[in-house]
């Protein structure tokens, strides 16, 4: 099978379902991962343009960790708008060339305005990526993909509907997170919070709900011909 | 009374409550269709261009056999926008010149993109639609329309709060799906399933929970000045 | 049609629904009401078997004043228990003896336990009663009644899903509800509020929701065999 | 791993998740089927003490078809109560002497209130199997199994989780539905439909909202120890 | 503390948590209010160019009366989107000049498609206001301040999280409200009701739900960042 | 103010609510801790008679070890039902004796049967005390409490409303559950998990969420006279 996960900020999936594709790509499926937003915003010192480029390579190193595929869609933080057909486009295009079996994305209740349209162009790409005559670069996707909504910041509005287990790849989750270094000086600055600790405060909440020691948590888009009979997650 | 249903593409009203319709046409009242999407990307082989112009012809096809009035607002698939001014615009005129009592459309948490910025892009208007000074050719509608959702695609996140037997309109409502010629080949295509067997096994099980053989399901929007102390439905 | 209302006290039906049963009444349909519990505990100072006597009396000549049939299933207050067989046959009984179309009870999320073993109370006994084998004195009742929960104390945790005017019926719902005079004073004593005058608010509430002066509000049950195509209230 | 199916009365099992018990057989699983009501008032001529024993043999039948253990609480029909200690005490046991790793039950928002009863009598006694100083015929039950809800009457008020794929067993649940002879005359007196008819609309239903030709619908109860990381049903 | 209401509509605040403004106000909090829109469309026959004029004295003298500082961001009515980058920008710089700890909005669920839209800006601009290198004329906020959505028209699709006891500042906010003469014209034709009144029964009957007089009604927007340990209103 | 907690077990209020209680202790306020059954069936090897004197014992120490008044219901474990005249009449007891403004308790949604039972019969009892001829031996309690749900096992299917900060009682309140040893050795068997560090995850994720360090979570009852227009909590 192949996974996609897109999100809105080079760091969102590190923190969210990272654990999970590590484990699929130890299981022998394909991974993909998609910033949507370029992270441009993120930082109190350097500005949008210098860092725009040292996020690309940060994510490019967290996805090198867990063996996946890297995409970037390159919009700017703050302006992501699930109404923009070019960013549609460009979306749909990674979706064409990377052609996923599931996708996983930011819940559409999830806190930050750029989390939230994120997961709607996604909804929106995922979608149009299917249809023959839709024109980007490449065919279309000979189908509609599952989307998963990963956890939201902090769980909270959020009703799990599935976990997977990924005690053992919580220490390569951190380790991707890690590759973050521009975002970890940002968090600490904005939220004034130890992130990583944070972090594993969440899984490990998770796993406690589960009975396992860390887990990650999702929803399924409960949308027609996106619900499965068969259980996709590992 | 007079009813205006307003779907996303030219066959979604067939397919949720095209019997309704009829029912309220044999009980003397006015109706009208309108599909704001003009279907452009719905086909593997016809291209946007020639494809309009035939659903647009299926789509008054459809209506006529129903003795409703055929309107369209001609947007291109997969570009609906619920903040489009000039869309708004148009849809808002269309309303103006039917003046519905009570209007269906989408359900704002269905599977297609269209379908959900149709559904707002009719929240929209049919508000706009009441104000004097908001600007279309023709003076403003003299109330605030009724708004019923109907049934998502396959049933789902749909939990109906009134139904409606349209047993003695089946046959009619399925010879109007039918008039989608091109539509059909687009959805035995897409999805892999029969269409038209499917519409018949989702209206039987309406029908199975409401204590009839087949039926429609309908959700009221709840918001101020749509809120009626009497049912409106047949 | 044959509409009954049971609600758990005396006066519990005059303050949610009567300017229904009075509008269906006035429609010519057959109205009955019953009270469960005996209101043996609402009051400071008269004591309990004293007070049973006493609040019989003031329901009876409620239910006159719209003219319907007075049941009451003289169960003690806080001793209602939707496990009680006895009590279940004895309003099982009740409904057979009245058979009809269309209960109103509590709803069961309300605030008093008596309100919400009512509404359980009711929702067993309705279901036993078309049970042909299931004895108590009278035959079975041949069908399962629908039912409507009327609105909670204060409309908390109550979304309505039907409206009803009853505009012209305010006036005799307040002389019916006067009409409990034992229970004023134990209101007053006990919520420090006045009575009366709250429950105009409340009515003027609902109908300002659904554009009339004043309305009162339900929810059906969703239950199967229990949901109807057509709207059943005035 | 063992699954066992605790449902209100006789035929539950059969009309709501037997395609899955039969599923789950045919891949090596071990299968219980238990009804805790004896089915005594279903019917409209055959008195409950004769009916029970007809019932028996009915629901030993259809568990014999799809190689399922088959158990029974014999509780009379209508007396179903969550507080019962002696009914709690006698499901423990069953569940105790089948030692299930998962458990399938009625949903406790279901339409009858034997199957609301049901469900909670499942909920306790579940817990209490698994507690070593809970006293019955055998030692405790070394887990809290899984509980799965199947899916209500009609699918009304149900908003299913997971589903399974039963296209392959489908005949074979409706043969095991058919051995409950005495059953459906009563249902045919009592809802005047055609239940044979009608479950097969249920599941084609289900099986089209998640794209196969025949499903079962579940709910996972989300209760603490009861939530796994991994997906249990076939 | 910093408050702030942020509405769609010059007199959204005046109906909904001018109580509530006036009591902080009296406790010593400095208050800011702020209409999004200019409320262009609010009149049958003054047109928009001159009546934007009128709204913005009658907002600016409802400000005065409980010593609010007034802002405005002069979007026309019906075009309020909550992508639109300028908007969104102009709403930014305001709440960096304010400087609010807590912000006051229209729910996201209430019946007019500005009332959204209003909504939603907040939710952005208030975020965006707090990122340094978001550029407007302001330094960024340095905080990201929470959000209470007050209750929508006529309490439909609102469940209250928190209520405010304005029963000593009902009189000042009627007051206020009626300085808002254009608009009093506007909904008398609109809606055929009396606006003053209907506002009282509205305040009432909060009051009523929480045992005081008159009352408001809050709901905390439930956002990481934004759920605090601690009551925030007064 | 008075506040009282009332568990179903004597060791869960150390793990739900045991630092709000001692931070409002710590504020001067007159705090009582209840559990209602005796813990009798929580453990291996101590058989029930022996097991409820140990654990009275150990819920003693910890309530003493926070200051708080400590009262028990003694039912025993796995019978505790909600329609228990003689238990409703034992906690009404209990509440008017020590007369509480506000009270604390299982929420209805947790996962012990008994949890949901002490929650109901808190429910009844809280509502019966105020009643004058309600018999127990003390005279009524002049008012009807407040209710907070604490957080259930696992915080599964619990939506907060208030978050109280614990950070300054966490240690006394591990302090506390580290009373109750032979819970201790239970819980290791029963659910294979280190209860006291489980318990301090929960905590921390529940801070993570409201921005401090350790949290615990609580849901006001929604239902009438219940509800107040001021925070009650710390």
């Amino acid at each position: 099978m192949r996974y996609l996960a897109i999100g809105a900020h080079p760091d969102d999936l590190e923190l969210r379902c990272f654990g999970t594709l590590a484990k699929l790509k130890a299981q022998g499926h394909a991974i993909g991962v998609c910033n949507i937003a370029n992270g441009s915003l993120g930082h109190v010192t350097i500005p949008p343009e210098k860092l725009k480029v040292i996020r690309h390579a940060e994510a490019a190193a967290a996805a090198a960790l867990i063996g996946a595929e890297h995409f970037a869609a390159d919009v700017d933080d703050m302006t992501l708008d699930r109404h923009n057909q070019a960013v549609i486009q460009r979306v749909a295009e990674i979706i064409r060339r990377f052609r996923p079996d599931v996708i996983f994305t930011n819940d559409p209740n999830d806190y930050h305005p750029d989390h939230i349209e994120a997961s709607w162009l996604v909804f929106h790409a995922s979608f149009s990526s299917s249809l023959p005559n839709y024109q980007t670069d490449s065919a279309n996707h000979p189908l509609v993909p599952l989307i998963y909504y990963f956890d939201t910041a902090k769980g909270l509005h959020f009703e799990p509907t599935e976990f997977v287990d990924i005690t053992d790849y919580m220490d390569l989750r951190l380790q991707a997170f890690l590759c973050h270094q521009s975002q970890l000086e940002w968090l600490q600055s904005h939220t004034h919070a130890n992130a990583a600790e944070k972090t594993k405060i969440h899984a490990a909440f998770r796993g406690y709900q589960c009975g396992v020691e860390y887990a990650e948590a999702f929803r399924l888009c409960p949308a027609a011909h996106r619900v499965p009979a068969y259980r996709i997650l590992p």
